[in-house]
């Protein structure tokens, strides 16, 4: 009802005016609207949180668990993390001094950003990549310099990272490194992470290593992370939203150099606060007791990538096969050129048929779309029955 | 375990390295460690969450509702909260785009600070005021101008709005304000908030209007609220932590006209995508269904309130008459001087009681203490008779 007096001098810090919301959730809500739509547009389990976890939450809230808890999250959930880092990784971080729980991987993302770059900062982003990285950047007042890595695979290469650092001269700051990645599906080889490693540590910069796909990498490979090689100047960014299809509880967390936390941990209590008790409770039993959940959802996940890679093949599309998280990023039609906005929305309304233009994940991402196969069976049956029919009234 | 790299130029933006952490954190954490200690500390209800609240949580998780929901909350809750304002404060504001559910008043602080402020604005502070204010601010790049209210028994006056409004000169765009307030537990009557407003208008400024401690106003008053007077200037900052005694759930909303929400929407999404299902399910109920919840809270805060009004005014403290909120801000002993850290200090080391010295909620604050009476009334009791021992033996 109220209408913003015209005199203020609205607005807004750092460009926020200019800034589009996520242009993932902006395309979503657009294409939502069309009656019978089949949605692949978000980046979400399709499962239910695993039941020994709803119940600890259930417990938790029965218990009367809704008191503040401290700045960094439940020491019994930092105790929990910090034996599951170990477990999956090999690494120790201290429950004490090195891990702080967030509100989601995405505000483990911001937290990091906020406290990690001064105005004028530069970070190296490759791309494509997830939306929000955009715009934290942004938030932050440092800017992103992108690296187009469509030419090699999707993988940012050792050769390439130097060449862009020395391109981008003084001021680079920090790697920001999403493996496996949204939204290519691409993952990093441990050979791959170490050359990139040996350049981060020659030129001093920081890695911020968000691996929220961690669980989810295929065809029997163990995912390699950047904690156990450069552990002196890694941030690492995960949560339970993917390995444990939890999106909804915002759950995440931050991990690294004592030294670096305590700042993080600074702009989280000014961000949030703190996170919500039950979803603490769900986290500890999470990482203390569900170890099991990850796999069969990674099993599940691998079946439709194995469906989609021929189906797709078949019908004649062209795309990198991931080999990690669920996402396939996929040439559009060579009708459409480089407009995957188009595409995306004849599909949608022709189709009935929701993706992601692959231009909302920034460079090189232009003439892709990406699909989620976080989706039942069922509808991955009937987006290729769709997808079919579309192309062939195309072609 | 990693230390961090030392040939990494750490950090850290905007000053967060100089920025102490939550200064009534800090003391509550050093005090919790002393043996015995009974705390008056922190802002948190005593009470457990009304039960028809936990158990809409509780169905909530049981029937699976774990998956993201839109960037600005359930509109179902959405809708809940509009519901809710215009049966409190006889305003409307639409579910549609007035509205964003918010981690928490704090992050509906936060991101209403980054998304209004451009670095370089300045914000009108009164203070004494909670702590919280002072480091956002600062994370936006804005600046504050603290008015110091304590010789004006803690309320910002009209008079005084004008003349450092005009002393600060260019670039005011905000005043900020916090009512009934944290720490003092003053409330601003409805003609008291109508010449700020007249005064707000004139220069063209916006207001932020805290409000988290609005149905705790006490002695039959009826809440004012600048959004009935200045709506298209007022952002408006509520959630459930005091109200419904629900700290621990992290569920705040921030109302305002279109124009500014569409902004603060965007930053919300940037620091934590959306809040989680469970707290938005118990929050739908709460704002539905609860509004005899905060009535009897009242009822006890009021007695309580009364109960420490008569005890400290035996033992000769000095103090201006709370109003509203669970605080009581109070003059330390002459023997301090203005050194009420050491006051604090002494009275947790020595006398078993933790309370937050003056001086952690801005200029006005020192030689003062704040006492939260969200404690049960043995706690209360316990607490005079050890602080009447303990001036005892000062004296």
């Amino acid at each position: 009802m109220p209408e913003l007096a015209r005199d203020v001098n609205l607005t807004v810090n750092r460009g926020i005016t200019k800034m589009k919301p996520s242009a993932i959730r902006a395309f979503d809500m657009e294409v939502s609207a069309i009656p019978g739509i089949l949605k692949l547009t978000l980046g979400e389990p399709d499962f239910n949180t695993p039941e020994h976890v709803k119940a600890a939450a259930v417990a938790a809230i029965k218990n009367n668990d809704s008191h503040y808890s401290t700045t960094r999250g439940k020491l019994a959930l930092r105790q929990a993390i910090s034996k599951w880092i170990k477990r999956e990784r090999g690494i120790d971080y201290s429950a004490d001094d090195e891990i702080v729980v967030t509100i989601g991987a995405t505000e483990a993302l911001t937290a990091t950003v906020l406290a990690m770059f001064n105005p004028g900062d530069k970070v190296i982003v490759p791309t494509p990549v997830f939306s929000l990285y955009f715009p934290i950047v942004e938030l932050a007042g440092a800017t992103p310099v992108l690296v187009d890595t469509s030419n090699d695979g999707f993988v940012l290469t050792a050769d390439r990272l130097e060449e862009e650092i020395n391109r981008a001269g003084d001021g680079v700051k920090a790697v920001m490194l999403n493996y496996p990645t949204n939204p290519t599906g691409r993952n990093y080889s441990e050979q791959q992470l170490r050359e990139l490693a040996t350049v981060i540590k020659k030129h001093h910069l920081m890695a911020i290593a968000d691996e929220i796909y961690h669980t989810l990498t295929y065809d029997g490979v163990q995912p390699a992370s950047l904690t156990t090689m450069i552990p002196e100047r890694t941030v690492l960014i995960d949560g339970l939203s993917k390995s444990h299809a939890m999106t909804g509880y915002r759950l995440g967390f931050i991990a690294g150099p004592a030294a670096f936390i305590e700042q993080a941990s600074k702009v989280h209590g000014f961000l949030v606060t703190t996170a919500s008790d039950a979803s603490q409770a769900a986290a500890i039993e999470a990482y203390n007791n569900g170890d099991a959940d990850p796999i069969k959802y990674r099993e599940a996940y691998q079946r439709r990538r194995d469906y989609l890679r021929e189906e797709l093949s078949k019908i004649g599309f062209e795309f990198a096969v991931p080999n990690g998280a669920f996402y396939m990023f996929v040439k559009i039609p060579q009708q459409y050129g480089k407009d995957d906005w188009q595409f995306g929305l004849d599909l949608a309304h022709q189709a009935k048929v929701g993706i992601i233009p692959g231009s909302a994940f920034g460079p090189g991402g232009e003439g892709y779309f990406r699909i989620s196969y976080a989706a039942s069976d069922e509808d991955l049956h009937e987006f290729i029955r769709r997808l079919t029919a579309f192309m062939n009234n195309l072609n």
